[in-house]
């Protein structure tokens, strides 16, 4: 074999075989195939696709490049639970605790944020003294005791997508439903858990930007999981408007916190919360969604969700009453009278990016203590001078017109 | 300007800017955008093309990388002649003495050879002695001696160009048509030459597959010369055969000398040197083709053009009375009777090059003395034990069996 013929196949749009796929993304990891061969080859599956098959393979070299976590030690069933990522996407906060306060247990590893779209562990790590990083003994320790850990990804776990990402990253290759499947569906079958809900978001705020590419994408994913043996199960979710009122690290703590608590009833970002621990609950112990549901507004209803959450933030080592906020804030207010049509979840992504609430790249300094609060949603009618948002700024000045994200008709 | 942002931009089929076309590969050159990048944009315009605007941008942008060739202390027409490569291609050996003894100046810098295709450069390095490099106060001062000169490309010609096509061939982003009129386009333009001549070869053994590709690439040379204000001729020539008898570096030396002494009258390789030599010197005097034909195949006949040759390589320091050529020969015979439909160029080319006949990368070392003389051509009828072709071997005896190429119905 030979990577040049490997590269015209693609180029050609050919079938790869799995010895082929294996034979040139090792060659990448191990260091034999350079770099720039390795984009050209991401860039022409962006452009020519991949079949069925090519993913089922590429998956598999993925989840075979580094270790397996062996979860087989916690009893029962565990479930984990990943989003394909948007902007103010706190679900899985709110999430994981009220499904383990329902004795589901729910071990997840989770991501940094790259560029506008955040992350669950820079979140968590806006808690000052919060631990991301746990030894596989300790997650199974905790998870055993706790029925909840999240933490970032263990250092072997898919280390061949971790490779792959970082060129995808600088490369423009990143939007490519085959990649991003295996790429998700690698790492979740990896990290061990049995049962697998992926929540696929829709929308300017989302990686993925049509209902099209979403079903593409849910049927591969749901493919790839049978052919290891874990139910997968998916939810589209909308991602034009950011997922509840809070974006940026601390102040979505906050929001998430909130949720926990019971308020927010009725809202979008509420529903989808419930949506999620339902689907996720029914997975594991085998009920209704109906019955699921009704649980999961029960444990949200007295306080048992919000007790986990502390419970698991605690055995982290965080320090919810020290968390960040910053002081310096400034309402954006509407400089028109009308309806809001459309809050750009791009804009705010990158208005909070610009705040400094975000890396640009890996190791970048974050200041968790910024970001917007948005007061308004889609519908609402406002007037001139009526407040849209709160902006909590940070030591960083220039940034986007925060107005820009709001179209009022 | 923004790297990522322009591959999005190209990954979306979108038209590139000037600028944007400057910023990101002389962003390249520098060393300010990674090669892994600029890999991705190549593998994004060969998949999703570029249009002219953009192609003669490209152009611009490589023209400008580098030095351009002064040719105004010569006096006359300046022509060159290039031909987009093929198997047994020794053409220039040819024509170029033609029209300098007809007092045509030809100056004309060459490549070498890579992968399974020939280079001029490389044939004429093995005649020992043989000089490639020569400064561009040599080129002028020969040219203007003896009408002639035949060199590689100056240091400092089209740099860009340079990088970008070592990148493309280790990253199969070779096929482009854009590519490939720009890479040779600008080349011919900063050499300084008035008129341009160039043999698009098409067949199984070219760049060029198919005869629709070779007119889009004729109609887009003839339009950057003109925006250079170069008149630029294109011929579409058969390269599913090797051109010729011979492949192989001093194998095809042979041949050129026996072609410019006035044998192999009749054959195609013949006719193709009278049409290119013709097409010249008509461009350069002005006359018509029939006439400047007339010219060509006098100068063959008296002599002229085999003298002009000697001068030529004498003046290059080359001998060619010790060009080494291969003892050890095996003669390949038919194993059936029947009629020979099919040489494939693109197999003889790839016997040449296990023989160690070729270069795999740059600076590798050719063995000069081996390669194939075919004693077929297509029509011809063969019984079993007839000689179709003789190999000449080096040092290397692991190679395709050169019955491969023939076939025979």
């Amino acid at each position: 074999m030979n990577v040049i013929e490997i590269l015209d196949k693609k180029r050609l749009k050919q079938e790869l075989s799995y010895d082929e796929i294996k034979y040139i993304f090792n060659g990448f990891l191990n260091g034999e195939v350079e770099d720039y061969q390795m984009s050209s080859l991401l860039m022409a599956i962006v452009l020519n696709g991949m079949t069925d098959e090519e993913t089922f393979a590429l998956t598999d070299v993925f989840i075979n490049s580094g270790d397996i976590l062996d979860l087989s030690s916690i009893q029962g069933i565990k479930v984990d639970k990943h989003s394909t990522g948007g902007i103010g996407d706190k679900t899985t906060l709110i999430v994981a605790p009220i499904v383990a306060s329902l004795g589901v247990k729910i071990c997840k590893m989770s991501g940094r944020g790259l560029g506008y779209t955040g992350g669950t562990i820079d979140k968590l790590e806006s808690i000052p003294g919060f631990q991301v990083s746990l030894s596989d003994e300790e997650i199974i320790k905790q998870v055993n005791q706790i029925g909840i850990a999240i933490t970032s990804q263990t250092k072997n776990l898919v280390p061949l997508d971790k490779k792959v990402y970082a060129l995808r990253d600088v490369t423009a290759t990143v939007e490519s439903i085959p990649l991003i499947a295996s790429s998700i569906m690698s790492k979740k079958i990896a990290s061990g858990a049995d049962k697998i809900l992926i929540d696929i978001k829709v929308g300017s705020g989302a990686l993925i930007k049509t209902e099209e590419d979403a079903r593409h994408l849910s049927k591969l994913m749901i493919a790839i999981g049978r052919k290891y043996n874990r139910e997968v199960r998916t939810l589209i979710t909308d991602m034009n408007t950011p997922l509840g009122k809070a974006v940026g690290n601390s102040l979505e703590i906050v929001e998430a916190v909130s949720i926990l608590k019971g308020n927010g009833q009725g809202s979008y970002l509420f529903d989808v919360c419930v949506e999620l621990a339902s689907n996720l609950v029914s997975m594991a112990l085998g009920n209704s969604l109906a019955e699921a549901r009704r649980m999961v507004i029960n444990n949200i209803n007295n306080g048992a969700a919000y007790r986990k959450f502390l419970e698991f933030v605690k055995w982290q080592k965080g320090n919810l009453a020290a968390l960040p906020l910053s002081k310096k804030t400034v309402i954006i207010r509407s400089d028109r009278n009308g309806i809001i049509k459309k809050i750009d979840a791009a804009k705010m992504g990158i208005l909070t990016f610009e705040l400094g609430g975000q890396c640009a790249k890996q190791g970048d300094t974050i200041d968790y203590s910024v970001g917007v609060i948005i007061h308004k949603k889609i519908g609402d009618e406002v007037k001139v001078g009526h407040a849209l948002c709160t902006i909590y700024l940070g030591d960083k000045n220039t940034y986007s017109n925060p107005l820009d994200a709001f179209e009022i008709v």
